[in-house]
């Protein structure tokens, strides 16, 4: 009896959480390619950004994050806070600290993101980020300017 | 060999469509026990309003739907434009129209909203709602005021 040969998968591939890590590390790096490939190629996908409209599919997000990312990665610093887990999909949410600089100094902005993960044939892939403005829920003095994980 | 026998499931429990188009019957009639029932019993559940932040656990869910609720029912025609299903976790991208008075004539106000829901031994409950402010995204001209669905 045959078996089907499931493409081999790359590390990013091997659970949610791996994909999550590398959403945030292509967005600090400024990788779009790294970033889309990451989505899966399904285009039932979709992602709103903090205070953004619903972008629908692979060109409409793209071009989103392209502009996003047009003058350099964001430093985010990403702490998962709820995981919802089945054998095929997955649900995070997540709070995203993101480091920027206001009159020279360095800032925290907050963004409270749902990430949605499915086991496709070529591993995990995201289905949906939405995020929208958040505020501090956490003491600010634990986190230091530059304690960033992602 | 004996099989573990589960708990009777009531009419909303039986698929995440159900759950969910009681979800908003139970804030179009400000049924607040309506609502909380629908809510997963675990306690890692959390709910995030409009521009608002992330309230974890069944009491603080409780408390802001009760200030929601307090001066009556929201009308809100919800539309899935995504859906992720597996076994026992679903997940839904909609798109929620509220209908609200503005100096004596109705308008309509757009939500985004995310809805996860978990396949637990008592039905297919709600363990995320993740709502941020959207704008119109669909013709105007095919919306009826009234027309509500749920």
């Amino acid at each position: 009896m045959s078996r089907r040969k499931l493409p081999p998968q790359t590390p990013w591939t091997n659970s949610p959480d791996d994909v999550e890590a590398a959403f945030y590390e292509a967005l600090g790096s400024a990788n779009l390619e790294a970033l889309m490939a990451l989505w899966s190629e399904d285009d039932d996908i979709c992602c709103i950004h903090p205070g953004g409209q619903r972008l629908d599919g692979n060109a409409a997000i793209r071009d989103s994050f392209a502009q996003l990312l047009a003058n350099g990665g964001l430093q985010i610093n990403a702490e998962v806070q709820h995981r919802w887990h089945s054998v095929t999909s997955a649900v995070h949410s997540v709070v995203e600290r993101l480091q920027v600089e206001v009159d020279g100094k360095t800032q925290w902005g907050f963004v409270l993101a749902t990430n949605v993960f499915v086991q496709t044939a070529g591993g995990w892939r995201l289905v949906l980020h939405h995020a929208s403005p958040g505020a501090p829920q956490t003491a600010l003095d634990t986190i230091v300017p530059g304690d960033v994980l992602h």
